[in-house]
């Protein structure tokens, strides 16, 4: 689900200038363990370009997809090897209840440790939506951005999460030692709402590891066409459930699909789904209405509201609405408002309606089933926990104890302070590179960062990564290799980026 | 959607005592031309019988699909061919503003003229849910009911339809001349809510035709276990309509598909979509809610709540609900109120619900788009067109005028007097054939009889037929082509109740 976090770093100006040029982050820098160390890694950089494309398009090859259970198993042998080859010493694949996650640690004896997280995982995917097939990772020219892999993973995270690894192999054969430590924990069930995630988190030598960590960093690829990107603070929570009506639950209607005549005497389970939902929103479908459920929310403070006012003014709101395909906020907000709207309320949406006949036409029959998928987003301070219990309540209480709700995954909010060294560092690469960047209080997108930034590690995390790809989630998916825009850099400029973090990440007081 | 209409005759005792044989069908009757005539076609039955089985099994092999207008032009030929073999001497396509139906003439030169209605499509399938292949025809033993032809379109309606071919085939091998001339109107969009019939129907040659006749019948196959059938004295009208929801209509919500984090400031077509649907119906889902719509409905005359109390009396409520899964009817209501409800109640039934994401798991979307497929059973004297607008205006003064309401197909309601020759005639031919038969005063499924027994042909029309065969619209569908259940017809014997009725008609009163 690391898609669409950086929506508003589109069209967006400078908000902090750094240094001019891109070029300058391949300067000797101030972070830099020894005068000339950047040169000689930038040189690897270029020299191992084929083979960090070809450590792309071979994993994209190779898709896992925990929906369907697809190559689970041998992802996490296939994450575990390319820890191997990146450096890492210790490398370990680590059971869960569900899909098995991999658990690595690179001690090159330097004074911090920090924590990288991956998901090995990609979203299902229907080739025939696709202009060229999602799992050749071809080469392709796009326009406006340059030469790009397309296919499932591009950018949602292989592409990003390999470009970090190749920063690993170019540091490695540039004969230079790593400024910092390593633990890397991946997971292969992000798509699905990492439902086992903690368990990887809090097995004794992983949680240790973890510890010793500055914070951690999943690696990403959202610059804009301006080159601009956004510095998340944190990122909604979000649940995952089907809410499912039937017969067979309820005692009432039927046990299979009838003939839909009969619903003049028979009750309907669909009609029930129907009646329940609607019960769960404004009659505009904007506003939650389950019982209870802004108990916790947390109001925008004031830095909050004024980091969104900045991103407000900073960010065509022209351009946003393009984007989405719309062409109003809800209740007609103006553009500052609705960003307010996105970073501070809780939602209630539907994924997809399924009952009854789905295909061409119609067909006469009283369904005896239907499904609603449903996510909930979360702020600070709800909890998926309390989220989950106040829907079921809400229905039970209103009669619809019947209806199942079931909930395949989630995770709380997450939030990283804005003086912690992991946003710091981020702030430096950002300025040195001359890449605009502006601090934004709270993605509506979600990731499971609450399994390091909450209690008991209580680590920063968040994304970072320059580069550029788009459509996780979509057909044609795709992470740019070589930019043919001056301002967003391809993979070489995106794995000098994360060299240049882990020798901020070392330095930085 | 020629199914479900004789659900209460499962378990029916007998009604109405004929003779007490079925043999007696097949004995010189007092509607017979000549003495003996029966014994000769009889033998002609007998001595056709492969052939007739071979021209079911044929007519299944070669599918006509409207809803996805699969092989529809080469079903009318087919359909024309089957008209022309069994002795029909004009044969007609027919051209629609959608799919061709087929006109056809038998003139045998006698007094009087009967119409019979034929459709060529069958229903949608997925071969997966099928325990034998759907478009083989096998032939299987059925415990309970002997050797079956499984097939789409076994019951619905190829099966019956040629079996009263067979009739015709028969007479003609015997050397008898048919003892009432015949007019054919077949369709290929029955499955869809016949949309074009009535085109079909008011060409002038062919509406000329209808005119002299005494009535239509449609063949069906319903003999319960204990030989009963039912006479529907009419059938509730239909209509069926998809209901959308978009961005693009609504002018908010997006215009295609977008990650749903972005709900907390875009609207939801989704959401819409269900507010829309939940002002269609009571909180039970039970009670249609449209402005208007109970207005032109007629309260059930008391010869009809007497025949509907018949019923209640004379079948199990037990075996009624067994069959269609349910443990409870609407409100609770006892057996013969619940059957009144059937006969008399319109219907806002949701046949099925479409949007978003639909596989396993969830996927992180904000829908551009929902669509609910929806069933509207209308009673005397309803009709299509007023109900469709009433639905329309409903929502339009509730401010969801952009969710579209596109009907697919539907007819209104259609009723056929008790005293009527069509109705006499095949009560004749249950007496005399010993089997079980009651009057019911409507069917709550549909089919178009208010073609015919509308303005201006104003005919009598419904179903009528011996044999037995089930799961129309379902996995498994089945006719009995040798039964072995003394009380059900196998082919042999529901083709010498076509020959039966013909000579009845020709004499009866």
């Amino acid at each position: 689900m690391q898609d669409d976090r950086n929506a508003f770093a589109t069209g967006r100006r400078t908000l902090m200038k750094g240094a001019a040029a891109g070029a300058m982050l391949f300067a000797p820098g101030a972070a830099l363990a020894q005068s000339g160390d950047m040169a000689a890694i930038r040189k690897a950089v270029e020299t191992g370009h084929d083979a960090s494309v070809a450590r792309i398009q071979d994993w994209i090859r190779n898709p896992s997809i925990a929906a369907e259970d697809l190559n689970m198993d041998q992802g996490a042998d296939y994450m575990a090897r390319l820890a191997r080859d990146a450096g890492f010493q210790h490398v370990e694949k680590v059971p869960t209840d569900g899909h098995p996650g991999v658990f690595a640690t690179l001690d090159a004896g330097a004074k911090r440790w920090m924590g990288i997280y991956f998901m090995y995982d990609v979203k299902q995917f229907d080739p025939a939506e696709w202009s060229s097939p999602p799992l050749e990772a071809r080469i392709l020219d796009k326009p406006d951005w340059g030469k790009v892999i397309m296919g499932r993973g591009a950018v949602n995270q292989k592409g990003p999460e390999a470009t970090f690894l190749a920063a690993l192999h170019a540091i490695r054969a540039a004969g230079r030692k790593l400024p910092v430590n390593l633990v890397l924990v991946a997971e292969g069930e992000e798509e699905i709402g990492s439902p086992h995630f903690s368990q990887i988190v809090q097995r004794p030598n992983v949680f240790a590891a973890l510890k010793k960590c500055e914070g951690v960093i999943i690696p990403a690829g959202w610059q804009a066409k301006n080159g601009a990107v956004s510095i998340n603070l944190g990122a909604k929570g979000l649940i995952e459930v089907e809410l499912v009506s039937s017969g067979e639950k309820w005692g009432r209607g039927p046990l299979k699909d009838i003939h839909s005549s009969q619903k003049a005497h028979v009750d309907s389970p669909v009609w029930r789904l129907v009646q329940a939902l609607q019960t769960l929103v404004s009659a505009d479908g904007n506003t939650p209405a389950i019982d209870g459920l802004f108990e916790h929310v947390r109001p925008l403070t004031a830095r909050e509201k004024a980091l969104i006012a900045e991103n407000a003014r900073e960010n065509s709101e022209a351009d946003a609405m393009k984007a989405l395909g719309v062409k109003h906020w809800v209740n007609d907000e103006p553009w500052q408002q609705s960003l307010e709207r996105l970073a501070s309320q809780p939602t209630v949406n539907i994924e997809g309606l399924v009952a009854g006949y789905t295909g061409p036409g119609g067909k006469t029959i009283l369904p005896a089933r239907a499904v609603a998928k449903l996510d909930l987003r979360m702020v600070p301070n709800m909890t998926a926990e309390d989220t989950l219990a106040k829907l079921k309540a809400h229905l039970a209480k209103r009669g619809f104890g019947d209806v199942e709700v079931n909930m395949s995954g989630g995770y709380d909010p997450t939030e990283t302070a804005e003086d912690s060294r992991v946003i710091r560092a981020q702030q430096a690469v950002y300025t040195r590179a001359g890449v605009p960047h502006s601090l934004y209080p709270r993605s509506a997108g979600s990731w499971p960062g609450v399994v390091f930034t909450g209690a008991p590690l209580s680590l920063p995390a968040g994304q970072f990564g320059l580069g550029h790809g788009s459509g996780a989630h979509a057909p044609d998916e795709y992470y740019v290799i070589e930019s043919s825009n001056p301002k967003v850099e391809g993979l070489d400029g995106a794995t000098m980026g994360y060299v240049d973090f882990l020798y901020q990440i070392a330095s930085i007081t």
